[in-house]
């Protein structure tokens, strides 16, 4: 094995994730997923500080795309608005590996600890989309409301996403969500 | 120590709730809880699987009283405003029982474990929810949507509860949240 390995991070990821689904999360070592990529578990641990980071590491991402698309909403957005499109724009991040991103729920779904993480990881986009709606100058209490109820609609409509037997998109589930939230609540 | 111990329970929970406020969640042991209700370790953990559960055990009232309100609602109650009733049953147990409520929060606010059970605790009341509502004909993808939405609601109402200066009730930040999220899906 060469000292210059393209791509290490990623082909950890693929081999953590393909192992996690075959064995399990609990039974899958540091050195299997090391050694199921072709590298050692050094390499492993100069990207990953662990093996649950590996389904988590995506995050940042999702954050910086949630927080560039509420900056970038027009200025005539509403706060919901401004929520609607950055959750379209995590969609798109989440449509260009929707494999990689079901498998990696139907890990979660088969553990506690990783579903109590993902739960901190969504709290954790709430609170991305609270700061980047008041640097909008929306006001706390609507940034935090519109936040915490985008969250919600963008969980609904991923457990729809993942569970579906079709091929629909993510954004098309969240416009949907969106859509089932103003009805929701113009009914009441 | 007699044998008949008038509120044993009771008395462990408040001790508890003291040294978690005073020392910390994390350095706070079973012994020392028990010590401070005058009880044996025995009898805590006839009451409690372990010091987390103190903390949790308020969730199954939560629970009945959501799944009791829902079904309760009138027939011509939309999903969100059975939710809504809901919310506000579930804001009459806390609000009886106040300052345990804030006490245990500012506890779990200072620990990262404590926040994801935390978050659990409130995926199963969505969950709780969405059955209540199921169970009152709605269809399945409505009720999660409701469930979802409603939970955020209380997540935001509750927290500005609890950060007032004030003493407004919890259900008036319930409905003023619920009315915020009505001005807020209309806009857009």
């Amino acid at each position: 094995m060469g000292r210059w390995q393209p791509d290490a991070r990623g082909r950890l990821a693929k081999a953590a994730l393909e192992l996690y689904v075959e064995r399990g999360f609990d039974r899958t070592s540091v050195a299997e997923i090391a050694e199921r990529a072709g590298l050692t578990e050094r390499t492993f641990f100069r990207h990953y500080a662990d093996k649950r980071e590996v389904l988590f590491a995506g995050s940042s991402e999702l954050r910086d795309v949630l927080a560039g698309a509420v900056a970038q909403a027009p200025e005539s957005a509403t706060p919901l608005d401004a929520v609607a499109v950055a959750l379209e724009g995590a969609a798109g991040v989440l449509e260009a590996r929707k494999e990689h991103a079901r498998q990696r729920q139907s890990v979660i779904d088969a553990n506690t600890e990783l579903q109590e993480r993902e739960l901190i990881k969504l709290a954790s986009l709430s609170e991305t989309l609270t700061d980047a709606l008041r640097q909008r100058g929306v006001d706390e209490a609507a940034a935090g409301l519109a936040a915490e109820v985008g969250i919600a609609v963008f969980k609904f409509a991923f457990r729809r996403w993942v569970d579906q037997t079709g091929e629909r998109e993510l954004a098309q589930f969240i416009r949907e969500s969106l859509a089932g939230l103003r009805a929701v609540t113009a009914d009441a």
